[in-house]
């Protein structure tokens, strides 16, 4: 008999009680943006991590602490950091909740609550799963450490910071994170990296006042034409973007990541109608997943100037402001992305001011990393199902914090269901998923236990 | 001894009377926005026609009342239109004026009320000149029509349609408006034409809803993207208008247009100056003048699209929306320029629909027409200077009525200075501008009366 399979017995005669605590951790508020009950739930989690046998910890910082605990005890065994976040989305809008967010309750096989799924559901899983484990075992089969972060929801803003200062007892092996959700046809995924983002505004003013566009048009600039002419020199008709030395820094997508890209299902016609969209976006010439994942974006984000109301009104208009972002690919990083705008803006519209508003780095973890094997065996051994592997999200987050400061490979492994409806009314969890999400941290533990480092 | 010279005398003597009478005349309101005031001021000015001698009558409209008056009693002389306007801006912000709107007041060698320049100033001044002659003749040397609009400052919905509808009652050879300020410079004006204009909307919608950049940045369309490389179609980094068959109908300005416009006082450095500018716009080959009178331009009045708030948002926008101007030389059409524009965009853009918001046809007499001639020697006569001439204004005016309905030359030859601040708090006329007026409505009856047709 494995290790695993009398923690995965455990685990099965635990579930009304691991349900009930659930419950019961979902009934404090940990709300980061409007600091409600961050220190009481911080304060819960120190004791539970103490109950596991960690050196636990809610290490101040200059905003809600980082609770932080470390059982390392199994020498050659990998130290896995297990990275998830205790704070939560405000509840608001309050009437749009069938039950109160923090009044738990079980209805249709799911628990609604805010931070069902986001986060609280899915790192309580890992504790559990630790717990289990040493409920059975007495001891871990890897090292572990546990970082749950109190600010992920405002923007993570002091992270990095956090994982620079501490990077000697944050020293692991392996990130992995349950967070996010599931592939929407229920199928687990394991998810690699994602992409960077810079934002900034293009302003341009060309004269004082805006002025009548028949008594100077003509003669006065008009500050949007200015913006138009200058962004149709940034990416071309066929959406290719032509900022030079913007794609220079970019890595292509090794064999695997390609492989794993072009195995992921694709429902181009149900995409289209889910947006109400009446064709893909240009270039023509790239897959579904390679647009999202293996390329930058430039978006403009929003663009305005002159009239916006109703009606017409035969103004011209003197000042306008674009918000772009790009989403950036590996190994491109924010400050390389704003110098090649800055360079080419110079060049091609010099009165137009480029205004940096912050970005974060991408973050990519090799597919063939030799942590992918057991991590999809441990999927396949709590799920039964083979996981999708997923090179990169579209989005950002701030993964780089893992893989290029402390410069380790991070995996997020979720364990929600796709429709938890996260930052949402009546966000939840399935039942079973969260089960299941038990499980599968302890097969994780499992797998991690038979590698040496 | 000539005709006009004991006019001139008589208006000399009477200066105290005709600046007491415009004063009574500036203190009735006729707001037409509001509604306050204009059947009283109509009825004054009905009351003054047939005090002329004329057949006099305020036309009901499905708006404000047209007042209409004619004298045409001398076989063989041209018959002039006299166009003006009796109703007046809103005078908000109150608080602003120095002495109240409607309180005519002295200051400075100028009458301050609302109206006093624009137009009731302007319009009194050739009543009165009217007046003048027939106190010194008793009968007019040449026809007089005059048509003073209640709904100028509404924008003259109305017009067209009078015009077609009364076009026998308006019968005349040509036209001639007293509105407007004379140059900057102080020097007397005659202008022969104005720019048409159509306005219009670029809306376009790529999908259901707004989107997160990173989740669909590669995949879902951008609706900014799509205007900003629509529009980048429309005009080249240049300044020139791309639209195919836009400048088809376009008549090149004769020689004496030319020489006009080359003949005005240019002074960019003063321009740049006053409106804070750091350039011209472009196309750089055009001249000063030429580029407001010669040339269409294609003006984003305003761009709206996405994300405008503070700071970032990552937001992939589904909706924008582009107010355009695009101002007309003869001999374009609203109609035609906007069919252009329509086959552009359903080349360009298809998904892009265009919703047209009304138009003016340009309107330009020739400067070679047979009453410029005596116009300008009017305007010598009385002022002692020699006028410029000014082929085209940049804007737009609803001259095309007389020029294209009726079929008859049209002349503005403006009487108030150049800062009247009409529109504005402390609208002003100089009281001898005002009296220079009268003697120039009298001498343009004077010049006409010696014409034969």
């Amino acid at each position: 008999m494995s290790s695993l399979d009398p923690v995965l017995a455990h685990i099965e005669a635990q579930r009304a009680d691991h349900l009930a605590r659930l419950m019961d951790y979902l009934r404090h508020p940990s709300i980061s943006a409007q600091d409600i009950g961050i220190g009481k739930v911080a304060g819960l989690l120190v004791e539970m991590l103490e109950r596991l046998g960690m050196e636990a910890e809610a290490v101040p910082t200059a905003g809600h602490p980082m609770v932080l605990g470390r059982r390392t005890e199994v020498p050659g065994a990998p130290t896995v950091l297990l990275y998830g976040h205790y704070d939560v989305q405000p509840p608001e809008p309050l009437e749009e909740w069938i039950s109160p967010p923090f009044e738990p309750t079980l209805r249709d096989g799911r628990i609604y609550a805010r931070g069902a799924g986001d986060n609280k559901g899915q790192h309580f899983a890992q504790l559990l799963a630790i717990e289990s484990w040493l409920a059975v075992h007495g001891r871990l089969p890897c090292n572990v450490i546990v970082l749950l972060e109190g600010e992920e929801e405002i923007g993570s803003p002091r992270i990095a910071d956090f994982v620079r200062a501490h990077a000697e007892r944050l020293k692991a092996d392996l990130v992995i994170t349950a967070d996010g959700p599931l592939h929407p046809s229920g199928r687990p995924v394991v998810t690699f990296g994602v992409r960077g983002v810079v934002n900034f505004e293009l302003r341009v003013r060309t004269g004082r006042t805006d002025a009548h566009s028949g008594n100077h048009g003509g003669t006065m600039p008009n500050a949007i034409w200015t913006l138009v002419h200058l962004l149709s020199t940034m990416k071309d008709p066929d959406g290719r973007i032509t900022i030079d030395g913007l794609h220079d820094p970019i890595l292509p997508p090794g064999n695997a990541e390609r492989a794993a890209a072009e195995a992921l299902p694709v429902d181009v016609a149900g995409y289209l109608t889910e947006m109400g969209l009446s064709k893909l976006d240009t270039p023509d010439d790239r897959g579904f997943h390679d647009r999202l994942m293996f390329h930058p974006t430039l978006t403009i984000n929003g663009l305005h100037g002159g009239y916006g109301g109703a009606g017409s009104k035969t103004v011209l208009p003197c000042a306008a402001v674009a918000k772009c972002d790009i989403r950036l690919v590996p190994d491109m990083t924010p400050e390389q992305a704003l110098d090649c705008v800055r360079a080419h803006v110079a060049q091609a519209a010099p009165e137009v001011e480029v205004v940096a508003q912050g970005g974060m780095l991408p973050s990519r973890t090799p597919i063939d990393s030799p942590f992918t094997a057991p991590i999809v065996a441990a999927v396949r051994a709590a799920r039964g199902e083979e996981p999708y592997l997923i090179p990169s999200a579209g989005g950002s987050l701030p993964d780089y914090v893992f893989t290029k400061i402390l410069g380790i490979p991070a995996f997020v492994v979720p364990y929600a269901n796709a429709d938890e409806a996260n930052h949402a009314p009546n966000e939840n969890i399935e039942v079973a998923l969260f089960h299941a999400g038990i499980r599968t941290g302890a097969a994780l533990l499992d797998q991690l236990g038979q590698m040496r480092v």
